[in-house]
């Protein structure tokens, strides 16, 4: 299958890209090196708190989305994305915690050719994680800057 | 010194809370586990790419900004801040590239006491990232659950 460029994206489609789990010891490794809040590395300090046990720091589910969203892209095959500007609204909904399944699911919600460079254009799109629940634990529009199919401009 | 308490968030009230280097194995090492892109783990791919060498994953610079801030606020002891249900706009500016030190600093945009819980309140704040050349390379706009000081509410 060969990659999806920037004419390959329909405003409405909706894709399951891929799931990923969390091992507690992925968790604790992941915030010792990023978020060490105790709620996150240490299971006793953790059961004492508001969350019950160790729960997932925000950005692991972040960027554990991030994995599946890449795994799949280079699964598509090589494609227009050269990167990111950035994102409005990221929400966290629910605690992740050890052996959660994260499910990501990626609507595409807008396309915006450039204006100034006509082999390029923003897509926007809206992200939503849910567990093996069926629970939405996070939510991301996010924008991605890609590249008409080479030859096509 | 001890923590910082929803009383303690003065709007307008800017800390710089530190910075933090990425060297080139931390980026790579980042990027195999959750953004395995090919211009952020292979310097002859990165070399070919728009980029001209490899750069940190937009999610390793975000999570290296929570480093700080979590930093800090362990510096200051025990405070008030329980989690964050997400944030607004994150922009990328700038690519980190190996070596670079990140500055994070932080202001107080808006402090929003609970109107239905008494004990907290949502301080939304504006970080911005620059790095040693005084660059912006990342902002976000976020917020925060913070607790009032225990037995002021």
């Amino acid at each position: 299958m060969s990659g999806r460029y920037l004419e390959d994206m329909v405003v409405g489609e909706t894709r399951q890209l891929g799931s990923r789990s969390l091992s507690e010891d992925e968790i604790i490794a992941f915030a010792l090196k990023f978020d060490p809040q105790p709620f996150h590395i240490d299971r006793e300090a953790a059961a004492r708190s508001h969350f019950g046990g160790i729960v997932a720091s925000g950005w692991h589910s972040a960027a554990t989305m991030m994995r599946v969203v890449v795994d799949r892209a280079m699964a598509d095959g090589p494609g227009g994305f050269i990167g990111s500007p950035g994102f409005e609204d990221l929400r966290w909904l629910k605690a992740v915690r050890p052996g959660d399944t994260l499910n990501v699911t990626t609507t595409i919600a807008e396309v915006i050719p450039s204006t100034t460079k006509p082999d390029r254009g923003v897509v926007r799109t809206r992200s939503e994680v849910t567990n093996q629940h069926g629970e939405m634990v996070l939510t991301m529009n996010g924008k991605g800057m890609c590249l008409r199919r080479p030859g096509t401009a």
